[in-house]
């Protein structure tokens, strides 16, 4: 079994991008990030991607709104972010307190500024094989963990467990592109799938993105098995000082030893979520400043 | 085995749309139809929709720009259909001749009359399992003939045989949306995939999309699964007045006899794919004359 060391690979992208955006002529690249409300994954993750991007030399631009602010007010504050011309990329940071329709607010990011690749138009670029959008940074950080892993796709069974927007449909669309990196055979498993386990079982590359705390267990897994596991989730525990720990969607001590390759949580998909948002800003600002 | 009739659910259809379209109140919908060129089966199946848009009373316009128009003329004229009040739908036959960009003609159509669903939006509203749009005439009839012939696809495994933008990935994502008329496992597979026999045979639905004339043979379907054949292809058949004969992608005097349900080509999906931009045309019509 061999571990994939997102970190190590994130911090490769990372240092990359520093050299590129060293490089740039005029002024850097920037990121708006919107945060409402103070959930605290929330506040972390922005912190993180904050710190990536200072790291990198992106300027970000951390707005937090008022966590009441309504749905039109949002909309009003994307719309001038859209239309900043200094102002590359927009991250709105999910979730969102209800009664906000997210849905409505990522589709109203300009698809040209949309780094988190979750707007309609960006969607369906993914589908049309079209690289001129943005993906989703968590597909976009697993394509490129395989890939700088030596993980082949082409002619190879990915099953998927899990069909959220932000990364089982996404991902299924990016694997199955008539493309070297990908022409994968691709499953899509889910909570209604019935015999779940079995089909797990053929995958050559599985994708564990279904949001419950170690749901892949090592009967799920075949021998040899690339394993990614896109989970995050806290459980308590007592032991800890922040009171929980974070485990992801695989049994990590069961299924390890049967993997091929595998992820772990945290240090796995986590980094390149991020370091692919830093990539898909810079980019956003090329695309908006043609050499 | 059963067969499933397109014919007669197509029909259905049509008969549906014209009671919906005779209680319109003022003008009647109206379905642009752009041909390109003299392809013979282009010929066939633009004529076809003007047919059944007059059975049902839907106004069709069919325009015929000379065969070497460019793609900046082409957009010029899809601008505009896309600007006149009078047209509620836009559909442009595929295929294209060279050297004009199918797919950026494609997009150039106004998401609101894009009818044929094959721009960028409409996809990624499937991929949002939103409704609000236009899905692809051909996976929407799919369907439409599944649930009209009892077929319920939650938690079926259903495989797809080909991942083409009009067929294969629209109506994977279709499937597995969650929605109780959905909901199913998907399998995608296609020309890249190693042990496609086994896979066709786990499918409790076997959708045949791959374009070669009787390539899913009985050793690749589970008995009793149901087994939609969306191929239309030409062989020649000197024995034909026309000098060919049309058949699917599925080798229908093998498999018929293992299917629990199955569908002939012609009439099986070829209706349908009809009936539904017709009934597309109605929802353009309705969302743009709003009651």
């Amino acid at each position: 079994m061999e571990l994939i060391d997102g970190n190590k690979i994130a911090a490769d992208i990372v240092a990359e991008l520093r050299g590129a955006v060293a490089a740039l002529p005029g002024r850097k690249p920037c990121l708006a990030l919107v945060r409402v409300g103070e959930d605290p994954a929330s506040v972390s993750y922005v912190k993180k991607k904050e710190k990536t991007a200072a790291e990198i030399g992106i300027e970000s631009r951390v707005i937090l709104p008022p966590p009441a602010i309504t749905q039109p007010e949002l909309f009003a504050l994307i719309d001038r972010l859209n239309a900043d011309p200094a102002v590359d990329g927009i991250l709105v940071q999910s979730p969102l307190p209800e009664p906000i329709d997210e849905l409505a607010v990522f589709r109203h990011i300009a698809p040209a500024k949309d780094v988190d690749g979750l707007g309609t138009m960006n969607l369906g670029k993914i589908a049309q094989d079209d690289d001129s959008g943005f993906v989703c940074c968590t597909p976009a950080g697993i394509m490129e963990l395989l890939a700088r892993s030596g993980v082949r796709l082409a002619g190879k069974h990915v099953v998927v467990i899990g069909r959220s927007l932000l990364v089982g449909k996404p991902f299924a669309l990016l694997a199955m592109q008539k493309k070297p990196e990908a022409n994968a055979t691709v499953t899509v498993c889910h909570s209604r799938t019935a015999g779940l386990a079995a089909l797990a079982r053929q995958a050559d590359v599985l994708i564990a993105a279904i949001g419950r705390p170690e749901f892949v267990t090592a009967d799920m897994v075949q021998p040899g098995a690339i394993v990614i596991d896109v989970g995050v989730n806290r459980v308590p525990d007592p032991a800890r000082k922040t009171g929980y720990r974070l485990v992801g969607d695989v049994h990590f001590a069961s299924v390890a030893p049967r993997a091929g390759k595998i992820t772990p949580v945290p240090g796995g998909v986590g980094p390149m979520t991020v370091a692919l948002l830093m990539q898909n800003t810079l980019k956003a600002y090329r695309q908006q400043h043609p050499a």
